[in-house]
């Protein structure tokens, strides 16, 4: 079979044996927002036409693609819900070489009654909800971080921090990308920006530091970036944690490792989990479909 | 003599009777991004020259225009420090047609240690010292709003909350701005935003909310933008005013009393100050200096 993580930016997909291990890769910059309405069929079948000219029939996608935007909208699932529940509401797609389903995004609401959504992540956890403990707490950062809570081997509920988006709009929108160079994050400015977070105000008060650290020359401006980037997973895992968590990172190595440091800073413990995450999951939702 | 507040955006200019009255006002969008490196005489000569014709001898600046990017670069005064200690830091300007001194920003050290700065603000408060109790709390709202301390007659301390500026950079650079529609902040939103902020979870989750009450059809369009400044406006207060504090508000009257709601919502009270503290201010300096 072939699974597809279908993202905003983003299109990646495996070939995968019976048995779950992934025998081929595509991947292209050919997200849902660079595919045109009506044209979902078209790009599909430019991206992995000749695996199925090898006889694959089965194609199991996940991510925006179900969203309003993407091809077909699937409801949200709601939570709890786990890897059977993912597989009985699985959305057909029409599509003429094989048979296409789509595994819907997962809904619920935070404390305050406030809604909750994700696409895509729901798929990256169902992949680890056999190998997780039973109440695990998983993090996916990126431009919406996700923390999801598991009990029972389903997701019990979630949050999201807009951690990765509002960065980057800081960066490239505000004073505070003045001063900034492009480089690698510097681990210890990232490390003084999570300390920092930690202290007495708040993040838009924080926020201020990295122009007046830089106007009185106590922080360079190739680490300024870094100091910025800590100072916002910072506050994300202050928020977002309770004390002396275990956490599961699930994502992006390199951005898996800064949030392994943040963790570690505010009295958790952290793994990083392997990056095929997305194939996992669609290997797990696929059998219990009976496709492999 | 002449009153000039002259910041990054905007130039207001007040001509001033001896006793303090305001007697003529010119304002333009003439900031000081707006001046060409050696243009600020010409400008300055361009916004008030009629009344240096009809005799006027004196003028004194405040605001952005004492920075690095402005005329001439005034050193920030060290807190604590007051009209008198601004009085005798005036730094002397080039110009013909009159003697022109420029009022010097202020710094100050949070309790982080992390630097402060502000060039404007201090003119302002200098013109609130009188009038204020001993030990006051004012909140000066904009794009890097300042709430500032007083002791003494002095300015104690103050600290930097950068609400303004990162409204601006999400509501046009990141997903929450798409659902958003001009015109009025809708008042009830507001308020539900600055309750929200009191909440459970950090600001990065909150705003993510913005979105999905959007989605679910839980926040109409037209109240989006009122809800996110309420988030924001209420996390700042939230962070940075002492339980039961009694503040006073001052700048723009309409930002001033969306602050009082979020202040009186956090359990604050709060009274709004009028909005010509820039020429107070200068008046007060002044005075010090013997101009009038």
């Amino acid at each position: 079979m072939i699974g597809v993580d279908w993202g905003t930016s983003n299109f990646r997909a495996f070939r995968l044996a019976s048995d779950g291990s992934i025998v081929g890769r595509r991947s292209s910059a050919r997200g849902i927002l660079q595919v045109e309405p009506g044209g979902f069929a078209e790009a599909l079948e430019n991206e992995i036409g000749e695996w199925l000219s090898e006889g694959e029939e089965h194609v199991l996608l996940c991510g925006m693609v179900g969203s309003r935007q993407g091809w077909v909208e699937a409801e949200y699932l709601a939570c709890p819900a786990g890897a059977d529940e993912l597989a009985a509401a699985v959305v057909g797609v029409p599509f003429d070489r094989a048979e296409v389903r789509l595994v819907p995004g997962m809904k619920s609401r935070d404390a305050d009654g406030v809604p909750e959504v994700m696409r895509g992540e729901e798929t990256q956890v169902a992949g680890l909800l056999d190998t997780c403990s039973d109440d695990a707490l998983l993090c996916l950062p990126g431009t919406h971080s996700k923390w999801v809570r598991l009990h029972g081997g389903k997701v019990a509920g979630f949050t999201t921090s807009m951690t990765g988006e509002v960065y980057r709009a800081l960066r490239k929108h505000t004073i505070l990308g003045r001063s900034m160079v492009a480089g690698d994050v510097d681990r210890e400015a990232f490390l003084h920006g999570v300390e920092r977070a930690a202290t007495a105000g708040g993040l838009l008060h924080h926020l201020f530091g990295v122009r007046t650290l830089g106007l009185m020359d106590e922080l360079r401006a190739e680490a300024s970036a870094g100091y910025l980037s800590g100072l916002l997973i910072g506050h994300e895992v202050g928020s977002e944690m309770p004390k002396g968590a275990q956490v599961h990172l699930v994502g992006d190595e390199a951005l898996c490792s800064l949030y392994r440091i943040a963790i570690e800073a505010c009295g958790g413990s952290a793994t990083i989990e392997d990056e095929d995450a997305a194939a996992r999951g669609l290997t797990v939702v696929a059998r219990r479909m009976g496709w492999i």
